[in-house]
């Protein structure tokens, strides 16, 4: 028998327990699930969480003086380990808690056995693709915001990721707005797959990926998928099982009008507006005037006033107008980076189009509202 | 009959809106008071707010075409004005609306007609002394937190200013931690004043000075305080009726134990333990080692475990143990601006001493608790 013993910097616990503690329900009916696994492996320290629908581990380097395990309360832990100003920690587990000394501060956290933890599961099949991390976080910022908020439609909480040959597409649509990414890996995969990963595991992969540079390997089986990240972290989840609807047929081919705006310009315009339609379900009116070059967008609220504001642009085509949920359009132009965008309008009753002017890789489609 | 119409610098507007509309509450069930009141006075234009307790008026420089006056709802006019991006605005009342034009933006806020709006008082009284913005904040910042939260006791929940000849003593106390300090006037003020004011008003203030730089004056009537900030804004406030407790006597005059921490060092430690007194009423136990030079905080909770923080520091006197609230000692700690600390203990049961080193301006008491 032997009990954990270890040393290791303040400053490497500080960016894995953040990444690993989001998991943790303080609220968790099961105790052992609002604590984190701390284990030695292969000369590091690795910590665990898992709230039974993904896991994430995290390998941090330490010294090892003796193997061992234990799990301790996730926000305790968290805490004294962020507002700890030393630099190194010694841990060791003595009975059943968690002993943490440095040069001012001493704690004893009681923790509950590691074998009480839930196994996460480890996923052995080969990598499918790989990506650079910052190119996953950028899609995922760009995607996941259209997915469904509520699970009425299980598979349109989640992403779905369509690979053939060597392109990525990611998309996700709550039946009112949709948005496609496309990326060009830098292999071809085998047949076609597709997957529906959960909205969550991408926002908490988004979260991790924040400062981390190099690539993500992922691998999947045939009910989970795994994010590794340069050797250190892994995310894995379960997938979500369904059909993705066939969502191709609904990005229009052709437009009546086509407008470009600066994209903080159309941003501004739509914000203020924003104000005026709240108490009207958002409704804005979008009127594209082409010979003034100028969009015009209204908000009429009884109670409060009205508002119009003006836009200039690049409209060519004809004379249109359209009303949009205000949400819809202030989400996709939060994360366009370009400084131009296009609007792109086939009638009143069409789906409406945005995307950056000079990339092919990313559209999104809003679904009109009545006026 | 003329109908307000004036054009204004956004900027300028932009300092007066966050001032006043604070007072607004969006659920008041008069909806006049859920509105600002715009009015031009004097060449400028001038905001008002009221929750009926107090009140605060903010003149604007703005070119005036014609008098008049208005009332808008204060939280959609706060988000079209921040939201907006144009420099000039051109405001003009027609009808029941205000209309607000701009380069790019124009909108119609619904109003309220000023004659509802309620009378703000004015005080009359000649100033009873004046003292530099910066040095009113930090003041406020120093004392407000420790006045009283509930209304139990209602003096105890005001901050009191007792002037006598050139010196004010602001003074506040939720009876557990009582906080004093005092400031050189530049005038002899006649007799002995005592007001009591709102903390409510003191926050208020404490924020519109924020950005301010210059004199606040102040003048008070028998049941009102008046503060006058740079001949730009008025703050009105009710003042607290009754007897502020006689409570110099309970500032200790000697102690049997005196510490002096680096500020940052006692708040860390103090931090660190706070985390582990959470589940026991924030009690902390402050064990003072003169021999080692050293200050041991702990905490114990069963359920989570212990910590000890170690604080060097210069410690003379008997060796002493006392317990306190320790987010009391925190709250202090965060508005003491020096380098250098004093702690100050006359015995477990005493009341403890917290004060700068170097100044004799501010000191702060702690009741001590059970261990």
């Amino acid at each position: 028998m032997s009990e954990l013993k270890c040393s290791l910097l303040r400053e490497n616990l500080q960016k894995a327990i953040p990444a690993v503690s989001r998991l943790v329900s303080a609220k968790s009916a099961l105790p052992v699930l609002q604590n984190i696994l701390l284990r030695t492996e292969n000369g590091r320290l690795k910590l665990a969480a898992t709230d039974l629908e993904m896991g994430i581990t995290y390998l941090v380097g330490a010294k090892i003086d003796r193997n061992g395990d234990i799990t301790v309360p996730s926000k305790i832990l968290t805490e004294f380990i962020s507002q700890n100003t030393d630099d190194k920690l010694e841990f060791e587990v003595v009975d059943d808690s968690l002993k943490i000394s440095s040069e001012k501060y001493q704690a004893n956290l009681r923790g509950i056995d590691a074998k009480e933890f839930p196994l996460i599961p480890e996923l052995k099949s080969a990598e499918l693709f790989n990506l650079e991390a910052s190119a996953l976080r950028e899609a995922i910022s760009q995607v996941v915001f259209s997915a469904a908020q509520d699970e009425s439609r299980p598979v349109l909480s989640g992403v779905l990721f369509k690979i053939k040959d060597a392109t990525l597409k990611m998309v996700a649509t709550d039946s009112y707005r949709l948005a496609e990414k496309t990326i060009e890996l830098p292999n071809k995969v085998k047949g076609e797959v597709s997957l529906i990963v959960p909205s969550r595991a991408l926002l908490e992969l988004a979260r991790i990926l924040g400062p981390i540079e190099g690539k993500v390997a992922i691998a999947s089986s045939e009910n989970q998928i795994l994010f590794s990240v340069a050797d250190e972290v892994q995310l894995i989840s379960r997938l979500i099982e369904g059909q993705f609807p066939a969502y191709e047929q609904i990005i229009p081919k052709e437009s009546e009008t086509r407008a470009v705006f600066a994209t903080n310009d159309l941003a501004a315009g739509v914000r203020v507006a924003s104000i005026f339609a709240r108490e009207s379900a958002n409704n804005v009116k979008l009127s594209l005037l082409p010979e003034a070059g100028v969009l015009n967008i209204s908000a009429t609220t009884l109670q409060v006033g009205e508002n119009t504001s003006k836009i200039s642009g690049e409209i060519t085509g004809k004379e249109n107008e359209i009303s949009f949920n205000c949400k819809f359009v202030l989400d996709v132009l939060a994360v366009i980076k370009d400084e131009k965008v296009a609007l792109e309008i086939a009638g009143k009753l069409s789906p409406g189009v945005i995307k950056p002017v000079d990339k092919k890789d990313y559209v999104y489609i809003i679904m009109p509202l009545r006026a």
